[in-house]
């Protein structure tokens, strides 16, 4: 945790981040730690600005096999009712910062915490108890990103939009294997808080979408994940195009 | 070497064919006999009906890992004047089969082999030694499609077109990221030869080429590789999209 905050946020602007994580079915045959290091120093070769991980010991693995990475700590927790949180809790941050992350990302929806916590006060929490770590509010809505940028987050993602039961509404079936990006969240953020790093993240499957968040919307920097690290992913769409479950 | 030849053919109707091949870069992360065969595996998992697999080491490997598999067995060869053939010898032909390949997969183009030898005369060799393997002739044009079928190939693919000297005159720049697939081949052979297994392969990248492939222009199946197979490929196109080096 060396890195100047400022320098760290500065390194992503224009660039591709990779997200790469551990497909959730069981049975996936690429998914050890070891291969998440491997995969995130694969895409750091070819050209991405820094990688997204989920849990302590990928993010850990990762820094080990690549010391100099820009490196995004997550984790993710699945409860009983359906939701899953990013980043839930102070321990899931710990653990993120003590495993080598330059980043730590974190759920800023409205949604309380199962315990009760809100997101707020948690983002709070952490503030105070890392202030030299930068932190990415992962949000699904306008109100959520600004009320993420007025308390000083240093980056904001529109991460989640479309996964929050009060954003789910807004997705458009235009595209034929899943709904598009939020462009229109991101053209929002960024002409209201024209100097704020606004990370388009969240259903980019194209680069023709990458292309546009950066250059028509301005995006400070743009997060892939599956199209480039999940193959068992990427073979089911190209498996509905030939088997024809799908129209345009 | 147990499976009947035209069950073999069969099976492959109306699938999606994955080429697992190691990056041809150095430094690549991902890419020893071990990750090809897992990488296989994964893909016939999600839904692939036959992997397209480079080289001995790789071929076992999967073989191994896979004991069910329907594996396509290519070799390639780089020679000093920038051609590269596929399975260019019958010492290839034999470590393909020796490895486990379902099938072979060979040049069937016009060109000469560095030897002298003639496409033709290397397959009609080849089917003699070995008449209970299925051969796979990857052509570049019309002619050298139909000399394969005349010839009693078992499956012509349409892989070289664009890549021999006397095709790559006919691509189109229709793809911001590359060429497309020789569609108007494709269509040609499928109404010329209605009953043929033609595989459409060479440049298919979305899952929306492969849809038009089987359903529009009536190919037997798909054969795609970088989209699913190499992230540093993909990576690339997503990096060169972020930077705007270009345009639709």
């Amino acid at each position: 945790m060396t890195k100047n905050k400022q320098d760290v946020v500065a390194s992503l602007r224009g660039g591709l981040i990779v997200s790469c994580q551990a497909e959730p079915k069981k049975g996936s045959q690429l998914y050890e730690p070891r291969d998440i290091a491997r995969m995130a120093k694969e895409v750091l070769q070819a050209g991405a600005c820094a990688v997204r991980i989920c849990g302590y010991e990928d993010i850990r693995e990762t820094r080990n096999l690549n010391p100099n990475a820009m490196i995004i700590g997550i984790t993710k927790s699945a409860y009983y009712d359906g939701r899953v949180l990013i980043t839930p809790d102070i321990k899931s941050i710990d653990q993120i910062v003590d495993a080598g992350a330059d980043i730590v990302a974190m759920d800023m929806t409205k949604r309380t915490r199962p315990s009760g916590i809100t997101s707020l006060s948690l983002y709070l929490l952490a503030r105070e108890k890392y202030p030299d770590v930068v932190f990415m509010a992962d949000c699904s809505d306008f109100d959520e990103c600004t009320l993420a940028i007025n308390q000083g987050a240093d980056l904001v993602g529109t991460t989640l939009s479309g996964y929050t039961s009060y954003t789910k509404n807004m997705l458009r079936r235009d595209k034929w294997h899943e709904y598009g990006p939020d462009f229109g969240l991101l053209n929002r953020l960024t002409k209201t808080f024209r100097d704020k790093p606004i990370i388009a993240e969240g259903r980019y499957r194209t680069p023709e979408q990458c292309n546009k968040a950066i250059h028509l919307f301005d995006a400070w920097a743009v997060c892939v994940g599956s199209q480039v690290t999940r193959p068992r992913e990427i073979v089911r769409w190209h498996v509905q195009a030939v088997k024809g479950e799908w129209t345009k």
